[in-house]
């Protein structure tokens, strides 16, 4: 059955690859599954077509015949509880996997994404400049204690897992900020994760969108 | 093989239900399931025999044999996966209210939950109050959407499931701003959650901590 997922027409970021598509593209690269993108033009995303796919107006989507999900973290794991490669078979290593999916949305990724708030969102209000070291703290915070639970490891827990695919996912959005290179062994982690094969597609794919050459 | 759950020894909020183990105990109350409660106090919540609990050092946690989870998503998930009660046991079904879980944590909580940054955190910085205004109008932003899609329905998607706990977990989070009161429907879904005998047993058992009678 054929998946078709949405992304943008044209990313904000511009080809960088921090669109969410480029996290279920991952997915769908590390299970190998083909998979067809609607490009969703931005003047569409709040329109009753799209928000009858999702209810907050925003890309990806998933559907599969008559299934259709949205939230990123909600399509990664359906996807990596039907097909191998994105989670352990073993069912305790599966619970723990899962639970660093959340760990990624839940507590890792809100204050990242204040970040983007502050700066973007918030950029031109008077307290801008006074509030970022608050922020950037609020992350390196968040950011210790997930270099003191990785290690040395390679993988957050065992073999490379959906957990880390987003974990990757949502560090990789504090590159330009600077703030991943202060911890060198998180920077090296997100550094496996953009090595991986399937990565290098997702990322291919979403570019040729978002910039593509000439 | 019994359950034992991690609670704050003394919750910030005195008893109002809104720490995090509620999530987890009304979830366990829904599946019918016993369970212990360990009360970590504040000063332990970052020493290492805790982190290695929870890498973030919060609660709750769930331990259960063997297995050792942190993340409330990711703890109900795992006790919704292996018990009925709180998701269908139609596969599509199931996966589109395990959607609203993740829509309730990544997509909904974040707005919210900065509200708590801005008053409390922040709540005596000098741009305080000309910031709080920005804070609620992007929770009303998400809370407009939200009750555009749960229009006259008792839940979000069919039956109860793990989805509306979720999202009447963190919708509750909102009722002392009055926010959710301009969101009648929103309100009333609120409130029918809490009417659950489950809700009711989970929210006494940790007032029962938090608010010991005099």
């Amino acid at each position: 059955m054929t998946i078709t997922i949405t992304a943008f027409e044209r990313s904000p970021d511009g080809g960088k690859g921090l669109a969410r598509d480029t996290r279920v593209r991952w997915a769908l690269e590390e299970a190998g599954l083909p998979y067809a993108v609607r490009l969703v033009p931005f003047v569409a995303m709040k329109a009753p077509a799209h928000l009858a796919l999702h209810p907050f107006g925003q890309i990806p989507t998933y559907e599969e015949g008559d299934l259709a999900l949205f939230e990123t973290g909600s399509i990664i794991l359906h996807i990596a509880g039907r097909h191998p490669g994105l989670l352990p078979a073993d069912e305790q290593a599966r619970a723990r996997a899962i639970t660093w999916m959340f760990a990624a949305l839940s507590s890792v990724e809100p204050p990242i994404h204040d970040l983007t708030t502050a700066k973007i969102l918030e950029g031109d209000r008077p307290w801008a400049g006074a509030r970022l070291p608050l922020v950037m703290d609020r992350i390196r915070a968040r950011l210790e204690q997930l270099a003191a639970r990785l290690g040395d490891a390679e993988w957050l827990d065992g073999a490379f897992s959906a957990g880390d695919l987003m974990m990757v996912s949502v560090l990789l959005r504090l590159r330009m900020s600077g703030l991943l290179d202060e911890y060198p062994t998180l920077a090296a982690y997100v550094a496996r994760g953009e090595a991986r094969p399937a990565y290098q597609r997702a990322f291919a794919a979403q570019l040729a969108i978002n910039a593509p050459p000439g």
